[in-house]
């Protein structure tokens, strides 16, 4: 019979295989933790005014409680179990004579890109891991290793410079090296509400903070050791000088500070905050942990930017008119003799929750149509704001401000939407990289593929608007 | 009692949980096809004059199979099983009205960062992946799925037109779309002999190939939506014009043609080959397939570039004088009265072969010393391809090639090696971009920061030179 062990699954088989699994993740299924956490999603989407019966989010408590396991894994790994095994004797050279191989030649591996979870307001974070180590005693470590290390602490809820010196200091347990240095490169995605959005739709981005942490001859952030270390990292375009945010604006969340909570806190949904809770105890945190204090009431208070609401968009009494012809103020009649043209807006910006995961995600939606005169962008950043506040699907919301547009100008419409998801960068499939375009085509641009060229060829270069990565 | 099942585990606990988990890679060990790769791989590192038992490769064969089964385990892996329960329904249009959602709005998913295994060579090469698809019968894929049916096909044997066509047309299959087109950029590792090394030392790089399939309304490759979708690609940087080289000359190893397969045959040590054809046995595949009969004798012949070697480099009989003083050809002495100083030679390329795993790394090495005369770069070059050419670790190579240029130079010496490992971007860390840098320092470098500090500013910046992505 199997036993289970800290996550792990070990069993012999008759035939003398010696099995052992993790239970992260296809083991999750149908554990209390799990199971908790589902039932906290359920509250949370409910909370939202959703119907958790619904065919698209029906699996979003369980899709949610496997990322946010699987994310949080690190709780459970050993660095030994993966240290060990993986120290390799290498010579080195007399002191004497100089510094290299496995007594002071000094290793750096460069652009490791991992991702871990937000301590301040649970959504994940990605970031750049850059290592150096000096070995000592003749021995090195597995280059994969340091990245290896880097991911248990990775999968955990983290803040930034506690990330690095748990890195840091794990690896100089294990190894005993003559020091180690980790720089980590973090990037935290930014936190708007619709409010702020709808007063500066240029909030979009991303906050940075750039950390260190040193151990052995690293321990002095002036030293030498740093000077050979940060030289590696510049030649691969990683500039270390460069003025990132403050570590104390890291996350968006904190702009609400411990003060304001409790009056927060009477505002939002009780049982959300106590569901936020109870998935923080579910993940194997003491939510009375001094950072994670505040961290329901911050995750609520995002998430319900997010609330369904059945309220029709308000199109501020606008009408759009096509009109070829139109009456001056003196009833004059002014015949209209620009011929109906192509017109273009790029580069809205979005924001809007994946409802499949309730993880954030964001880009610029590209609008074409043909008409006279032009819609003006506020009008058509508020139908984009509008149906991105909620949970949502890229197709749907592609499919929605296409038909809204589609009703102000008379039909022909093209919708392209390029965004970056979240739940591409976590979750098991980590693709960095990755983008994803959406389009909706809409009347003539339906028919006509020569419309559609024209208006694709005319859209900016997204290659560095919002990447991932 | 647990039963195995397809390469899972499946158990009902006493407490009822029901416990499924993958036997790969945690579970591969023991199992009869890894102690077969594991036999195998012993064999070729005999074959290559190693002691099989020394520390740094008495792993080598586990890391190996584990490697292999991992890399391949896509030939148990069934498309049905991730695209099930992740179709979701989404409203689409009405055709009069246009294509939105999940009735015609075409989906792109961009720059996914996969690797797979040359049928060809048996090594690893990596792609960036782009799929689009066209949505029909109001329903729509979850986008990670996208991915994770790619990467079923990436984790077997494959070449990029194959491994296409498979994505495709499984994508095709399950999803059921108006179409599927799926574009791959893939990098192949350059295949150089120490031997073609030596001739022409800048044959390092890369084989490249863009390769595209489509299904449904994209089989017309010159159809209009090849052309929207080939615009959404352009948006990120993606340029599918560029003449990349022909499929026919993809893998570096068929420049052996078939027809010199036999002779090479009779030189080759024939324990190798047929380990070869063992590990594809074990693998799941037909070493009769007719891509990968010419395989074993393929992969033995690049294997054995790396054979070691015990004789005494040949330094072509160069003496280096480090004389400040030299004689003319007619016996006059020549007082040197240049003052010694830093000399520098970068971007030495190199070739080499990770012991831990079997798989190549490679980049540049950077050399600094203090001297009178700049030794000749043939001659670094050919230090380089010495230690190179070998079953290595970067740290050793870096050690190695800091001594014998220290030989020469009276001991002020500071080498740094920038490379790229296939095995942290193959195997289950899949570190893209990752790169590794390594530093010795003799003599003065060892205790002056300022003469480091000197010679490492006067590098070039290696942002593109060899990145691994």
């Amino acid at each position: 019979m199997g036993a289970l062990d800290e996550g792990r699954f070990h069993a012999v088989l008759a035939n003398g295989v010696k099995l052992e699994c993790p239970l992260q993740p296809q083991g999750i299924e149908g554990q209390p933790e799990t199971l908790a956490i589902q039932d906290a999603v359920k509250v949370l989407l409910q909370g939202l005014g959703e119907d958790i019966n619904r065919e698209g989010i029906k699996k979003t408590p369980f899709r949610v409680a496997k990322a946010l396991r699987e994310g949080t894994k690190g709780y459970k790994q050993k660095v030994k179990d993966i240290v060990e095994g993986a120290l390799f004797p290498e010579a080195g050279l007399d002191a004497a004579v100089g510094h290299a191989g496995g007594v002071g030649g000094l290793v750096v591996v460069r652009d490791l890109d991992l991702f871990s979870y937000c301590e301040s307001c649970l959504l994940p974070f990605q970031f750049k891991c850059h290592v150096g180590y000096i070995p000592s005693g003749q021995r090195v470590v597995g280059l994969s290793k340091l990245s290896r290390v880097a991911d248990v602490f990775a999968k955990r809820l983290q803040d930034p410079q506690r990330l690095a010196n748990e890195v840091c200091s794990a690896l100089h347990h294990w190894i005993k090296p003559t020091g180690v240095a980790v720089v980590l490169q973090c990037r935290h995605i930014c936190f708007p509400s619709l409010e702020s959005f709808l007063v500066d739709s240029n909030r979009q981005g991303w906050s940075k903070v750039l950390v260190r942490s040193g151990s052995g001859v690293f321990e002095d952030d002036r030293g030498d050791h740093w000077g050979d270390f940060l030289s590696l990292l510049k030649f691969r375009g990683i500039n270390t000088d460069n003025t990132e945010d403050s570590i104390a604006s890291w996350c968006p969340s904190q702009s609400c500070s411990s003060l304001k909570l409790s009056s927060i806190n009477g505002q939002l949904n009780s049982g959300m905050v106590t569901a936020v809770d109870s998935i923080i105890r579910s993940l194997g945190e003491d939510p009375l942990r001094e950072e994670l204090v505040g961290t329901p009431i911050r995750f609520v208070k995002w998430l319900m930017n997010f609330q369904n609401t059945s309220l029709e968009m308000k199109l501020n009494g606008f009408v759009y008119g096509r009109g070829v012809d139109s009456l001056k103020a003196n009833g004059e009649l002014v015949v209209n003799h620009k011929p109906e043209r192509l017109l273009i807006e790029v580069n809205l910006s979005f924001w809007s929750q994946c409802e499949h995961h309730l993880l954030p995600f964001y880009g610029v939606v590209h609008i074409g149509y043909f008409g006279f005169n032009p819609i003006p962008k506020a009008l058509l950043q508020s139908i984009v704001h509008f149906y991105g506040f909620k949970l949502q699907v890229q197709e749907r919301l592609t499919r929605q401000i296409a038909e809204t547009v589609s009703s102000l100008v008379g039909g022909d419409v093209i919708i392209v939407i390029e965004a970056g998801h979240t739940c591409m960068i976590s979750r098991g499939i980590e693709k960095f990289g990755s983008s994803t375009a959406t389009i909706a085509v809409l009347g003539r641009f339906s028919a006509d593929p020569g419309a559609r060229a024209k208006f694709l060829q005319s859209l900016p270069n997204s290659s560095t608007a919002f990447a991932a990565s």
